[in-house]
């Protein structure tokens, strides 16, 4: 059986003169020269007891006792050959609004004195390439200047690159804490010394923006929402057909997306939905349809398909004579006129320097002729990235049972401990599982629901694909996890983001009474 | 039978030197110098045929067949004694990136030629108070300079306030489309002439803050919204007891949300939820309590209750020994209490230049000795605001049976067609129903789903209590305002707010399959 999800194909890494309906690119990070350091040891609990409220969490962590004042109009220091980039001031500034900005109207200390006026941000290459496999590792040093435990005094974030640079930023907010009774926010449990680099490179969120139209703005509020939990997102069918003369987007639309992601070391990705489920391409381009009243999937008899997306599947082809007339003359059944589209569209990209990542259909069913640069994404079910790394293929996990964000009965914890690693033991087969996906369909999510259908589930996954193993593998998720997830949904809410409650039986229900953000 | 909503009571126009957490003022506008005008035809369709997108209607409208291209650049142009206030250039520059940030990133008109390059801004008065009342009346011209039909040429909002300005430059930016054709931003249906005041005064939303912390950037966000419907905020419990550390609000919170609003035409009002449901108050000042096992409602024993709000009820009184013997000394019943608490309250309040708010169960309960200032705030059901106003009080109708957001049953419909003047045919009695207050009651609503259960349904009341009576009581809402509350629900999801789809059955709930959302 083909469902409707069944044939979307990726297309990572567009050249910028190409259309823009066939967007973008791959998404980020690596284990990378953070693994050159001596690894401190992996801490989920402070000195004193209480658990390290950062999500995901770092590699390594060594906490203190003291508490620091920070600055409201914390300076930026700016270090090495990429510390100087746009982006890592753009950076800066945006995370130093997040901590501050909420505060503002609150009077100053009297004395002036903070200790932690000055942010020092190394960043030792000024290469900005965002590709799959960027290095994305930072280290973070706060200590109050001159004090006994410090490892240099003040605060200071060192990453290979600028995206590494905004990741350690993420966690730098996340240390920044308000006190009501003092009025200033605060670094507590000082000295810090945080070593970071996600375990897998490919974290995305998918964002179905065609069963739904998603405004521009509302899309750049999710990409926000996943730079918070460093995930990355991939976008279905960005793509002008859609529902109404005031709910498309614009050439324009999709590169100011890519731009406002780019920013937040976010690589979008689009996907291009094809053959099946391309039903709103042929508003813009009828002649992609078999015929007018077969308007799915589209026409492989024509050329102009592969014109347009540069396309196989069942349903309408066997009825729709001229399609059926193709495929007799070719002596083809439509399964193999399905293998013919996948096969021409991968090799049309890869002839583009792009790398096709296709929906595990295309493995299961002819694995044999796929290009071996392919990366098969799985949906299915569990146990696939097995088989898809013992032939030598990359892997990306979506498991529909335990990572379909529209699945509203898997609960965090189904999120949370989801491996995508299960089942291989090969180290050399582990490292072609490239990470994982979550995936927002839109059947019944548009801008009313969505953030609170995403969250705080994908952040669970989050952590399971940026966290070390050892460290987010405890069996007692209640002690070990819960109280930081609740923190984060909390933090999320107090930026603006429209995460559920944690605890609910089925995803984005509301609260059931009275109570903190912190227990619900 | 008295519930746990039964003694709000709220204290409007605090002054200034006085804590902050007895928070605001009075609500906007009234029914002002517009009326003086020569009135237009009232008219919810186009020259066309098209329906006038705007929300709330209103109170006249005439529009032609042109189309109007507007520059990003948009140009204030202030006029008249009031047109200079930074308030008036602020609230310009909001509505101007509301317009245009969306789509900044296309390119501008090639011949740079746009028909609207300024917008003229006439403010009659420079008197900036805020307070139940205030002038919310405006006119707009649009029209192509020089053209046939024009009034005057280019763009103008004349009002006698800022705040009838700022309602203004809302129906402005309602009028300014994006074509995604040419890729401007255009006025359709241009000359356009718009007279428009409120029915009411007072059209209040209650936010509920005391059942679930909202932080503070979410109620910007709920103030935002409730500008876009020209709606006004009241709040219960903006108050510091909350349930965790880091779920409070400050002092400065309270002005910050404050000024913040007034800079969109909006009064904060805090509702001092007293003698009930208080219980978060004895967490800053645990002497109000009866004791510390029966922690509601507040101490009518104590001198305390008094000095700081400035505080009757049955419950914990009777059996709390202290206040059994002070009830006892004094002869007291509980519900002698209540109304000793109440009479006092008012008391304090006139002293200080307040006007008492009190929720129905003190009219229903002592009419004969409530002062004759107070206002009475329906919430059991109908036909209370005809008995208020025929004993010379005046009232503002909150029926919870169709103007409670929490009641998910409640359809649009419902909150659309109830009329706060139901049963009042004397003129003058008509003039004591201030208006009336959707009331947003947070037991299962927080930061994850306030703004989908408040919109689009408290949309519907706003119309109700702006436009003009003849113009909203068509019988069929099918076909006379279904599609222009759907459109203004999209307009919302294209300001970021997360409004929900308009015709669910139950409120707050996902869209039920793809769609528009015009037509969800």
């Amino acid at each position: 059986m083909i469902n409707h999800k069944t044939i979307l194909t990726h297309f990572p890494r567009m050249p910028p003169n190409l259309p823009a309906y066939l967007l973008l690119a791959l998404v980020a990070a690596s284990a990378g020269a953070g693994a050159r350091r001596p690894p401190l040891p992996a801490a989920n609990s402070t000195a004193s007891g209480d658990p390290v409220y950062l999500w995901p969490l770092p590699k390594s962590v060594s906490s203190g006792s003291q508490t620091l004042t920070v600055d409201p109009d914390l300076a930026l220091d700016p270090q090495g050959p990429g510390g100087g980039s746009a982006a890592v001031a753009e950076a800066f500034e945006r995370y130093r609004k997040l901590v501050f900005a909420p505060w503002e109207h609150h009077a100053r200390k009297e004395d002036g004195g903070y200790d932690i006026a000055k942010l020092t941000v190394v960043v030792a290459s000024a290469n900005e390439t965002l590709e799959l496999g960027v290095d994305e590792s930072y280290t973070i040093y706060v200590a109050a200047t001159g004090g006994a435990n410090s490892i240099v005094g003040g605060a200071t974030i060192e990453a290979n690159t600028i995206y590494g640079a905004s990741r350690g930023l993420e966690t730098f907010s996340q240390l920044c804490i308000f006190n009501y009774d003092t009025k200033n926010v605060e670094v507590r449990h000082a000295p810090w010394h945080i070593q970071d680099e996600p375990r897998f490179s490919f974290r995305g969120l998918l964002l179905d923006t065609s069963r739904h139209y998603i405004p521009v703005d509302v899309i750049k509020q999710v990409i926000d929402s996943m730079s918070f939990a460093k995930l990355v997102p991939s976008y279905p069918n960005l793509w002008k057909g859609s529902y109404s003369k005031w709910e498309r987007y614009t050439v324009e639309d999709a590169h100011d997306i890519v731009n406002y992601a780019k920013k937040r070391g976010i690589n979008v990705m689009a996907e291009i939905d094809v053959p099946g489920h391309a039903e709103s391409w042929g508003n813009g381009y009828p002649k992609l349809w078999p015929s007018p009243t077969c308007t799915e999937p589209l026409d492989v008899s024509s050329n102009f398909t592969f014109e347009v997306i540069s396309g196989i599947l069942s349903g309408c082809w066997n009825v729709t004579p001229h399609v059926r007339q193709w495929l007799d003359e070719r002596n083809m059944t439509t399964k193999d006129a399905y293998k013919y589209f996948v096969l021409k569209a991968q090799e049309l990209a890869i002839q583009l320097n792009w790398i096709p990542v296709n929906w595990e259909e295309t493995f299961n069913s002819f694995k044999e002729n796929l290009n071996p640069l392919t990366v098969v994404h799985n949906w299915l079910g569990p146990g696939v990235c097995p088989k898809v790394v013992a032939k030598g293929f990359r892997c990306i996990m979506s498991n529909q049972g335990v990572w379909y964000l529209d699945h509203l009965d898997v609960p965090w914890e189904d999120f949370y401990t989801s491996e995508p690693l299960a089942g291989i033991s090969n180290k050399d087969q582990q490292k072609l599982v490239l990470g994982g996906e979550v995936c927002m369909w839109g059947e019944t999510a548009d801008t009313s629901d969505v953030q609170q259908t995403i969250w705080p589930r994908a952040a669970a996954a989050a952590e399971r694909m940026w966290s070390q193993l050892e460290a987010i593998s405890a069996q007692d998720l209640e002690t070990t996890v819960l109280s930081r997830l609740h923190y984060f949904r909390c933090l999320l809410n107090h930026r603006g983001i429209a995460a559920a409650p944690v605890t609910n039986y089925y995803a984005r229900k509301p609260p059931i009474g009275p109570g903190s953000c912190f227990v619900q």
